[in-house]
């Protein structure tokens, strides 16, 4: 199991074993594999992830499939055959750590629930990620991240104002729900290591994505006032939202009295640093469709750029609303290589967004190619369990990988 | 050091000093608390954390810095005052984690840099969250949640097609974030398990917010087309997405072909399941906007909540799109625990989202209000440095604490 791709990862060492599909689960298992963990990808026979049927493809390899799954060995388990559920009791009898996406009571039906495992492995860490938890009235609905930011109230407050609520261009509920679980896991490695003992961790989506609407939540605790979409706007900072430009649109954040009068100074518009409606931030946050029309109708006029030169040189944070093609060429992410290549044997060189998490001692793993369905099966099963060639070969033959 | 407040949670034992402010920082902090670590706010003399001045208040404490700093202790350190400084290498020496949101170089400046702190306490894990990174031509940048949602390219893909971006109703950069900071917090001290060495932990904002749109990017990469904003739509699948109705508006999520024809039965639209331009899923993508309208002129004669009993009883996933305050009403958010109480001296009862990491064996520590400024000055320096009343009295004299 010395696996040079996972040397001096902070994870190294850690056996992951994934039951997980389509989203929230494989990326929480891509961030311990990224971080060193040896995932292994637990797949149905014929179909497997689902989302491995997901367009675009190149070579056949879905881009979607391939953006969530590098670094993890692909496992062939027939779980509707006694044998194929007594190889993944023993898999997790040799487990740190069995992740699973499924709705509420699936594994149940296959003996693998964390009941049925716990007896075989004490210091299994089970995580379970879920649409609504593993308790509570919703728990056997199925989810999607839009049923999900629509319940918990991140559509009602995203969109701009006095028009319909819109979706949060990418599937901020799957990925809430994600990095919570691994939270949760990394949580419970840290206490086994005091107690020797393993348990479940329940992440729902819905919880998820609620604990990070946190103030949207207490903004209307205190004030009673039910928040509702400000196209780019902040709740309280003004300004701290988009202008339209003669080009497009640019951001400004100007967070404080000084950064105020730098920006008005800057954009040519020195009149409203001395206009009384927006003397102070609470008359600012009071007047603030005033002031947007005052300087929307300056910033028309000019580039982005232009506004965005001015702005910068008075030191005033803005920005560039950038689209993914220039984020992709943005010299700051290339510095510090937030976009990785695995090589693929069919597909060639494909293309992601890397990890966020880097250490000055450890390092993140040398990202491989996402694997094709069973890829890994004979591997695997040699190296964890022990099995000889011809005992793969006849699980092979009877359908069970 | 014995605090019932974190008995039997994952994280007891954990010292975790914190000199974040705002959000981004505050935020990973507050997870590590719910988690049981005690979290020692290190707070400048006179303003403190600069989200205090957030408003609405109640009895003069920020619901913005409630909401995303309960259960801290908060300790002054003037750290523009040598003894102050000296104090906090002090306390770094026996902490098990440094967190800090800073624009890199600021540590330095006070003699708190990694490499300050390293030789004091070899065993420190060191996280710094910043918005772009300590590394790279935009370091030294400050961030904010707009900034880098435009530059990251979130802003770009939410929307309504053919309107300006919007920015996502919450902070979702920094949250991300937090996120990730959190993830590198705990799989360092993993590693030190280990290795017995603590390290710097880096993660920038824009990096995080990259890594969270990961399909959006890989889908340039496939395709070299440059994702746009699709209002509440999928990028693949169709229907996923929301329908106007008489009274508002709810959303759909009929991922394959038998909830498909589900989905136009229960809406009184077979005909659409005829219609040659829906026939595959290939081709309602082809044809999202045909459908869209076919779909609206029939639903905006409904209201949601005909809609939605129609087809929930097809068994097709939908939802409300639910207002903050229906969220807090929520039965399943409800049996989950998800808003907590804190009881504050002076403000009295306040309300927040909890904790989204449950566990079978550990729980999450009791929700205590956020401090006051300096609230713990004295307990903090008399239980983890030994200082007597009178020292801390003199320090106290001196402007140090």
């Amino acid at each position: 199991m010395q696996n040079p791709d996972k040397k001096g990862t902070p994870l190294e060492g850690l056996l992951v074993l994934d039951f997980t599909w389509v989203l929230a689960g494989p990326f929480a298992t891509m961030i311990l594999a990224d971080l060193g963990a040896d995932v292994v990808k637990v797949e149905a026979p014929g179909v497997g992830d689902f989302s491995r049927r997901y367009a675009p493809f190149v070579a056949e390899v879905s881009h979607y499939f391939q953006s969530i799954n590098r670094s993890k060995r692909s496992l062939i388990l027939n779980l509707k055959h006694e044998r194929g559920r007594e190889l993944a009791r023993r898999l997790a009898s040799k487990a740190d750590v069995l992740v699973e996406n499924f709705v509420p009571g699936t594994m149940a039906r296959w003996g693998l629930a964390y009941e049925d495992l716990r007896p075989l492995n004490p210091r299994l860490v089970y995580a379970s990620c879920s649409g609504f938890g593993q308790t509570g009235p919703y728990a056997q609905r199925p989810a999607f991240d839009i049923i999900v930011q629509a319940l918990a109230g991140t559509m009602s407050i995203t969109g701009e104002p006095g028009r319909p609520p819109v979706r949060v261009g990418f599937s901020a509920a799957d990925l809430g729900g994600a990095l919570f679980t691994t939270i949760g896991i990394l949580a419970a490695l840290r206490e086994r290591e005091r107690s020797g003992l393993g348990q479940q961790v329940d992440v729902s989506m819905l919880d998820a994505q609620v604990a990070l609407l946190e103030n949207a939540f207490t903004r209307y605790f205190t004030t009673g006032e039910v928040p509702s979409p400000l196209g780019t706007r902040h709740s309280v900072i003004v300004p701290f939202q988009g202008y339209p430009s003669k080009d497009g649109q640019f951001v400004v954040a100007a967070g404080n009295q000084p950064q105020w009068l730098a920006f008005c100074r800057a954009l040519g518009l020195g009149r409203l640093a001395e206009d009384a409606r927006f003397a102070t931030p609470s008359q600012r946050a009071a007047n603030v469709l005033d002031l947007e029309r005052e300087v929307s109708a300056r910033t028309a006029t000019l580039t982005s750029q232009e506004c965005l030169t001015a702005l910068a040189a008075a030191d005033v944070p803005c920005a560039p609303v950038q689209t993914i093609d220039q984020v992709v060429a943005d010299p700051q992410l290339a510095e510090r290589g937030m976009f990785i290549e695995t090589q693929h044997k069919r597909a060639g060189r494909l293309r992601a967004a890397g990890s966020p998490v880097k250490m000055s001692r450890s390092r993140v793993a040398t990202p491989r190619a996402c694997p094709d369905l069973g890829e890994h099966s004979a591997e695997v099963l040699g190296e964890i369990l022990g099995l000889r060639d011809e005992e793969v070969e006849a699980l092979r033959r009877d359908g069970v990988i």
